[in-house]
């Protein structure tokens, strides 16, 4: 791709090309097995020039997981229209284009491992978490802290989402679209589960099933569940 | 506790016994925290005498964390008689027993961090889990490989039991005998999330519900579904 030319590069604007560079690799096989050389040779610049604007390998995988933290916080953006269960369908179906396009990096990263469990890493993925955790509960209509039934609903949903992503990832034996619809799905269930527990948590998701639609994800759920209860 | 005669260990005893120990520490704190200092006074050994039975903390901390893992799998084994909700609520008591045991040692694993994230702990958990998946489908009456949903469904609740004990341990703010119960009816509702897709899975559900009785926590929560999606 090279032009030629080598136009000459700011300090800053080099070390975004590096980070994109580096992503790049470390989205696609797990970052223990990418080498500072081979980012040079990706990025067309020598090995100490990378050292130059990274100290090391962990720096720069933390800079390229920043980058990727703040592209996958930024997909659950979604205007707060609409029913509830279409809107958490979208996010899904963007959630799953990150853990597509990211594959192999996403697992390494999660699953832990020497390059990639450091303290900065763990406080990223906590905060994408917090992310996805704080849009849940403004899309629900929750201002303020959350009761304890429906933050552990929201956050162990959470975790059920990744858990389910890294074993999609593993074989891609289900179709993705159907496990974003199951996701969808896995939240109403969980939460209706918890409002059997709680009185506070029924009486909101009453409200947010008001304005599900009758052919919605919670009505298909409710009687598909009752026709297995009565066969 | 010294009884004034130091009896001489064996070296396969003392092993033993300092494990015991590092336990003890390791599940009261996190194991960052603990010191090597601490383990030789709470064994009533000299500091280099420790080092004689392990060249090191993370190699007492693996030690201490096979002992905890053995523990936690043996305590899946469950009789393979009566309704499989029964069953799966009993399992639930005695993981939450376990993790109460050990709380901020389980977190401080669970959640990585520089002294508890070696290649060797991650297989350590792995091991729990993968007897935490066989025994699940064992008592489903699944021989063989599983399905790929339902390999999806058991494996992705195993990780809903993993975050709902963790993030349980952060505040204590629900009762456990109530999360307990709703892990339960959890994998009731994911299960038949993912029947609603799968043949195959639908018919082996029935099977098992056939076994359930009228007041189970299936029936349970299919009727409390029915009752949130028609009010």
């Amino acid at each position: 791709m090279s032009t030629g030319v080598r136009r000459r590069m700011g300090v800053e604007e080099r070390r975004q090309q590096l980070i994109g560079v580096a992503l790049e690799l470390f989205s696609r096989r797990s970052p223990d097995d990418v080498s500072i050389d081979e980012i040079a040779s990706a990025a067309g610049i020598s090995r100490p020039l990378v050292y130059h604007y990274f100290p090391g390998k962990l720096s720069l995988y933390e800079a390229a997981l920043q980058r990727a933290s703040d592209d996958l916080a930024s997909r659950f953006a979604e205007p707060h229209e609409g029913p509830l269960g279409a809107r958490l369908l979208r996010v899904m179906g963007r959630f799953f284009d990150f853990v597509e396009d990211h594959g192999p990096g996403f697992s390494a990263l999660m699953r832990g491992g020497p390059a990639v469990g450091s303290s900065t890493t763990n406080a990223l993925i906590d905060s994408v978490r917090q992310a996805a955790y704080d849009n849940m509960l403004s899309h629900m209509g929750v201002v303020g802290e959350a009761p304890p039934r429906l933050e552990l609903v929201i956050r162990s949903w959470i975790s059920l989402v990744e858990s389910t992503a890294l074993i999609w990832l593993e074989g891609k034996r289900i179709p993705r679209g159907e496990l974003e619809a199951q996701l969808v799905h896995d939240f109403a269930a969980l939460a209706a589960v918890a409002a059997t527990h709680d009185e506070e948590l029924s009486t909101l998701l009453r409200t947010l099933l008001k304005d599900e639609p009758g052919d919605g994800p919670f009505a298909d759920l409710a009687a598909r569940l009752l026709t297995l209860a009565s066969s």
